[in-house]
């Protein structure tokens, strides 16, 4: 997002440049690619195919999202870089998704993925010019707030149909260890970790998103199953239950910590690649936090722990004399 | 609240100028006016005879509510104009009257009111200083965060005792539709939603309020019936219950958000109503919202969807070409 | 905490003068002084003598917490007069006795307690930097923050065990008034509020707090008991359980808050000290409301009551023209 969106700024009169089919279509892409921070289109497209590989209709939602929110994007004149880059669509696909593996697949869930998708560019406008204040990107903020909102109403709404994957609202209670780890649950928690990021479980899609950061960028790729690993084998250290592990729910945050940090907002070297390590051992434990602490209005914490890891890491950055933020155009 | 209240910039010393009795009265009527933006001596005595129509006690707590926290304003200096406006009233009337809705009349209670109206002055104080970086007002936030604390006490203070009014607190659970809606429940709904804003659920005051709307500016009380219609469509179409519907307890965020929106922080224009619309089907999902997520705590939602759309959609305002915020003068 | 730590400033490049042995453990020693904020070696010694003579234990985790979150800050070259003065340590003494309290003290927790120490200073770091925005120190947040995010993590890794201190996970129900306040009561929970700044309920250990304080100022230890003294009283007078009174629940946050406001962020005056009276009234309110709106989460209030109500009445501070904020060099 860029400073045009600020609540502050004068807007400039801007003329519209007419967009191609083509050129929208690339955005588009690209948008999907952001999810996972790559500004790359045949990452785009892969992503689409892993999410098709274990459901068409997700792939659909996923599509459909990151358009509508794109061209919102366009249609408020948001500068074109940003919305060529794919900036303004990868909330709208994780909204989209979101919205459908957690409501049931009616008519107004439709209806509501559309308003949502829409919806989840004017809130990253906004967060974009409160959060100027803090020098730090909304990420995934806009999605996890607009979906919360959905997910929490269905109290309220009785035509708002939750899904049996919506967690009910409980009480947290300590956890015991439970179950045992093998080298199936390693191995599978990998790629679902990778998988989770699009709320995937399915190894043969973790396997195709990799591939697709892979295509982007050979760090983002390597990041990506570092944070994983890290994730799953620190939550296993602390003793998180064997199914959890397995289905990747400890991975999705700290894939994302990884790349975020150490491929797209720190200059990279063996310094930088420390504080990611670090960044992933705290994911993990913030992680199990953010879970529980939702837990009695029965919420999935979606990737919130992503979103406050990275904003504590880059504002703590300046601290570490070794660390070298990456300029405004790496920026998401 | 003006710039002087900032904590960071030097108070001038100011001479205190006197204030005769009929000044000060003026400035309790147009503070209760404020609770829905309208800056006008009649509109506010017009919702004092609107709140005695219905609960004598109440329309006594909001004028007490209303003099002591526009007092506290007098006594801290704070500038004139703001004083005299009702902006350092409006918070503490509806700490007033919620605090003697959802508290047992004791002299404890009456003690708190005073204490606490006295604190919302200061609440706001500082809340617009804060806020300043954001370039919005605090609205009736200092409201929701006073009250709020004083019910979550009830929890551990015995002698602060709540009524059977005060949600219990309990685990949020789906929906069902539930109750059927007809003619009655649209119409009383209606009017119910307007008067809710005061906490009272009862048709002859909402055309009291609404009157008193109509007296101040035909576009205020224009959009307060709209916001409250189009609360309580969006909330039927949704599957909200009936009874909920009929109480107007989906109405009074929207009448607050189509007011402050379509007559106080935008210069009006068919894109602004557009703008104005959209906000009030968002504060239905977002009153739903905020209404689950605080109830395993046992608190009541008040004006905090209000609050929460307002700030959001006068940060994205400038994402809208068409869109132009209204002056600073124009601001509560 | 300097500027230097500010996300946005650059980093100018210092070189590390060595620390010797004496001047670091001096610094450690403010440190623990300054979790009642106080920059006193003695101070900080009595500290730990009180703590051991409750807890060997608990005091041995103050001065390790204290030592590993002072040497992170010397390794991030954090600037030398915050490190000497004991700012870089205090979250780390308060993070390091809060897991020994509330998590089984196995070998993991040891570890939890050096990766938190080390972490808090990260944590302040991060957040002095966004707070600079309102003008006020991050106070005791970040080892409120911290600690919260391992107990919350307890829900989900299982290796993370609770002790029973930690509160069971509970939906709050309206407080009856309970037990029959004494002058037991009164005289141990005076003292008792002293030492659970520390989370020692013990007379003696209160009695060598009250010590420690009055050898670094004679107005910190007036205030510390004053703030007691009126935590207890408004908490009785509320209708608190007499339990709670006489463990002191209610006098550590008006300890830490009249020691704050009183004696380090204000200019003393007779006006400033009925502002803190009021400021300490208000904790009392604002501590029962923290805590049972945590409830639901099973967490405890911990100092965030104090981090609350300091804050609010360091923003509302200039509208009160009798009051002076202390220059930088008093804050901490």
């Amino acid at each position: 997002m860029s400073a045009r969106l600020s609540a502050t700024d004068p807007l400039p009169v801007v003329p519209r440049a007419p967009w191609s089919v083509l050129a929208f279509a690339d955005a588009v892409l690209r948008g999907i690619g952001q999810v996972m921070l790559q500004n790359n289109r045949y990452a785009g497209l892969l992503f689409v195919i892993a999410i098709a590989s274990s459901s068409p209709l997700f792939a659909l939602a996923a599509v459909l999202g990151t358009a509508i929110s794109t061209a919102t994007a366009v249609w408020l004149a948001v500068d074109r870089p940003s919305v060529r880059d794919g900036l303004c669509g990868f909330n709208g696909a994780l909204v989209a998704i979101a919205l459908l593996v957690f409501l049931q697949p009616t008519a107004l869930t439709w209806a509501c993925v559309v308003f949502a998708a829409a919806g989840s560019t004017v809130v990253t406008a906004a967060m974009s010019g409160m959060l100027k204040t803090w020098n730090v990107p909304p990420l995934t903020a806009p999605f996890v707030l607009t979906s919360w909102c959905f997910f929490l109403a269905t109290a309220r709404l009785g035509r708002l149909e939750p899904t049996g994957l919506l967690p009910a609202a409980m009480l947290p209670r300590a956890a015991t260890v439970d179950g045992v780890v093998t080298l199936v649950t390693v191995g599978e928690g990998l790629f679902n970790g990778v998988a989770q990021v699009f709320f995937q479980q399915s190894v043969i899609a973790g396997v195709l998103f990799t591939l697709g950061l892979f295509v982007s960028s050979w760090r983002a790729g390597a990041l990506a199953l570092a944070g994983s690993v890290v994730g799953l084998l620190v939550a296993w250290w602390l003793g998180a239950a064997e199914t959890a592990i397995h289905a990747g729910v400890f991975g999705f945050n700290s894939v994302l910590v990884a790349i975020a940090l150490g491929s797209a907002f720190l200059v990279p070297g063996w310094a930088a690649m420390l504080y990611v390590l670090l960044a992933t051992v705290v994911t993990t434990l913030v992680a199990a936090a953010v879970s529980a602490a939702v837990q009695p209005v029965g919420l999935p914490g979606l990737t919130l722990p992503f979103v406050l890891v990275t904003w504590l890491f880059l504002w703590a950055a300046p601290a570490f004399r070794r660390l070298r933020l990456a300029g405004p155009d790496d920026q998401a």
